[in-house]
């Protein structure tokens, strides 16, 4: 894990072979427009929520090859000469990215970024944004579906570290987790990194090492007395845990100071956590909170607030921070136009699968809000140049089932895109992260429940313009014939 | 991904607090030892493949706290007085460590590692060795699962780095694939790092940046006449990718060279690879290679195959580099021995689901080998102390279902703990790659097929000693009687 890590190497060797390519051919200046974006949503989610940018914009402005690398890279093909190497070693990101602010709700097919520079610097940098976007948009997406089932009461606390897909995953994968609402972490890397709050009291281990779990809690509770949560299940949660951290909760009372937690991480927690909240308020230790952990996540945790759980703070570990249920996104990136004779002319990716034909054209995105109830009704794509005109009503079509339509009036629209680099310079002034996590929750306020419910959410509208759509069937049209044209040729 | 990545915070906060807490009470140097081990083996394997060793080990060498690191501490708790930040200042590792050897074959319940030293460093350490080891462990465990599936013909291609969790899972990721038998990796940052052969040669955006495919392949193979591998399906595999290929191919030779391979990324592969095969063959293209790939796994491999599929490279992704099945290998870290009074007392983790009962005592493990046919019978778990006399008939019994036994006789063992660290010291000669992958293949070769077949393997036989059986039972029956006791006393 480093913060500003920007290896011109971690990319597919592809990509530096076709840069090679291009270089000696002399088309590596040739301007070219790629969307970055995914497919599907993860989950069975309505939304997904974007993350990744900071990390993304960190990685273009200091994107290098060292020499190290450049030595390692000419034992790759005995092509690559010396002029090569050296327009390597002078490689800069030159271009312009546009995208969504981070904590955004995103939609499939919508550009996330979009690029525009020369085709060697838009292929090299192809792979780390992917990784980087595509893994912390998955954990963010994940965890906000753990926030909505919480609600706003709850304490949710990030713990996978241990489980986390090595160190890059823990850390990123924490500060994604904070983005939707989780309120701290146990890593204290993240913690440092990027400011959350950290969290965590002591392992079973710690109770091992005493003679009794009394002891134990007694030890604890001595060294932090207005911070101790005990860890209650080592033994037997019922019948020595509780009773133990009640006996240490009402000798801190006497001395002034509050037991903070008892923590569950295995068993019935439903039935525990409503046995132990008897026994803590029998005892007068109402303000004695119970932590639950032991493999959580929305359905579990659904599933245990409609059995009336009594538990105040949550944490998650495995099946957050590794996107349990769907551990990658499968973030594309596409050419979509390229600068030819001072033209940009749309290009396209063809597929026997329909979902896998991409969008040709230079894109922006509105948001279409309904004036009315501040809600949004649509997302709408358009070719950049042109324009949408509130004061007109809006046909939306389905793009699949064209029945489907609606007609939208009243609204006012909101872009998405902000330009984030011009040239290879940052114009883009990043927010704090306590700003992307506020951005974030209004972000949520702005969707009626529909799309935010973790099941069978309403599937939103994101539309295509008409301009983009024509292109779009002019381009397979085109491409179709083609095909036809040498098969009969054959 | 820093190779030499040792932050002392990439940690749960609850090191930290207990840290803290030991070394108030002056508890601090008290010796302990720890098993780090996993419950259940993932995928429905029958076994995993020890990895993230080195990682571990270059870790314990360099983990420190920083200036900036204390300074972030001091901010967590008012209690972090000067004293302990001297003392975390000067914390290095000074522990001993006992490990399986990376490419093992290993087992539920084994500790891949065991360590001792003093309380806090084990404390402290736990969670970047669970992360590192548990990865690495998850991701060669896969990648044996799909090279047992392709078998030693055939060349396996790591390609995921976009989809992997982040940039330390696609760099260490790689490693781990490559120790289980993969040939070469499309990440170049791992390339240059592990040594690992590089692959890849262009994307579909390559083929639409020019007019026409044809032109885009003729391009590519002018800048690698001798290294050229043509990406078929932008537009359509049989009528346009594979002809054009065919076309360049044969200008090729006219120039003597040969047409590398084409790549299938899209399809039906089984189909599209045999005619694509005969395509090539009747061109006269024999010795061009068809490489595939498109979210291939050991289950699509095994299908391609059994459709007579050919395919004579594969490229394998996303479904690899996240272990997509099962995202996360479970490892624990158990506290299992204390020191007290010069004297090593056995400590146990209970739990109401029998599985998480930690098993008691500073082990050590050996691997029954058949004399006559070299191959392994089971592991045997004892005591450190214990010794096995192969010229003695072994009984094995096995641990849940204890009307399954069998004697075993004309076996040597092997012992599977190697010495890494002695008393903070690395006593270990860390083996190249290229020697722990050969030592992962000699693995594989003790063992039956009945064990490495990927679906429904026979259950390989691992036992504890009669001893380490007595010493868990034995406290068992001491922590129920005292939780029974306890409850008699409320």
């Amino acid at each position: 894990m480093k913060l500003n890590f920007a290896s011109a190497l971690h990319t597919d060797q592809y990509q530096i072979t076709m840069m090679f390519a291009h270089w000696k051919r002399g088309n590596h200046t040739k301007r070219r427009a790629f969307d970055l974006y995914f497919r599907t949503l993860p989950f069975g989610n309505g939304y997904a929520v974007f993350a990744g940018l900071e990390r993304a914009i960190t990685y273009l402005q200091n994107v290098r090859f060292t020499e190290e690398d450049l030595s390692y890279i000419q034992t790759l093909s005995p092509s690559y000469d010396a002029p090569f190497l050296e327009y390597l070693r002078q490689f800069r990101f030159t271009g312009d990215v546009y995208a969504f602010r981070e904590g955004s709700l995103i939609f499939p097919n919508e550009p996330i970024m979009r690029l525009e520079g020369n085709v060697n610097e838009l292929h090299l940098i192809e792979t780390a944004l992917l990784n980087f976007t595509g893994f912390q948009t998955l954990i963010a997406t994940k965890a906000a579906r753990i926030r909505h089932i919480i609600g706003e009461q709850g304490t949710l606390m990030e713990f996978g570290t241990r489980r986390a897909q090595e160190a890059d995953a823990a850390v990123w994968g924490a500060r994604a987790a904070y983005i939707s609402g989780f309120n701290a972490t146990s890593n204290v890397l993240a913690g440092k990194t990027f400011g959350i709050p950290t969290s965590g009291t002591h392992a079973h281990a710690w109770v091992q090492d005493f003679s009794s779990e009394l002891e134990a809690f007694r030890a604890y509770a001595d060294a932090f007395p207005d911070q101790a949560v005990l860890l209650v299940d080592t033994y037997d949660t019922l019948k020595s845990g509780v009773p133990h951290a009640i006996q240490v909760g009402l000798e801190l009372r006497e001395k002034g100071y509050t037991l903070k937690g008892i923590r569950l991480d295995s068993g019935d927690l439903a039935y525990l956590s409503k046995q132990a909240r008897i026994m803590l308020d029998e005892a007068g230790l109402t303000n004695t909170k119970i932590v639950a952990s032991n493999d959580l996540d929305e359905q579990t945790i659904l599933n245990l607030k409609a059995q009336g759980a009594r538990i105040d703070s949550w944490g998650v570990g495995t099946k957050l921070i590794t996107a349990h249920d769907q551990p990658s996104l499968g973030c594309v990136y596409k050419m979509v136009s390229r600068l030819e004779d001072n033209k940009w002319t749309p290009t396209l990716k063809i597929s026997s699968n329909p979902i896998k034909v991409s969008t040709p054209g230079r894109k922006k995105i509105v948001r279409i809000i309904d004036t009315k109830t501040n809600k949004a009704q649509a997302d709408y794509i358009m070719e950049v140049n042109e324009e949408l005109n509130p004061a007109e009503p809006l046909l939306l079509i389905h793009p699949v089932h064209s029945f489907k339509k609606k007609t939208i009036r009243n609204y006012r629209i909101e872009p998405l895109h902000v330009p984030i680099f011009q040239g290879g310079n940052l114009v883009y002034s990043l927010p704090k992260l306590d700003e992307i996590r506020q951005f974030h929750q209004q972000q949520m306020d702005q969707f009626w429940e529909e799309y935010l419910r973790i099941l069978n959410p309403e599937e939103y509208t994101v539309n295509l313009s008409d301009t983009l759509w024509e292109t779009k069937k002019q381009l397979l049209d085109l491409i179709q014939q083609q095909v036809q044209d040498l098969t009969d040729t054959n």
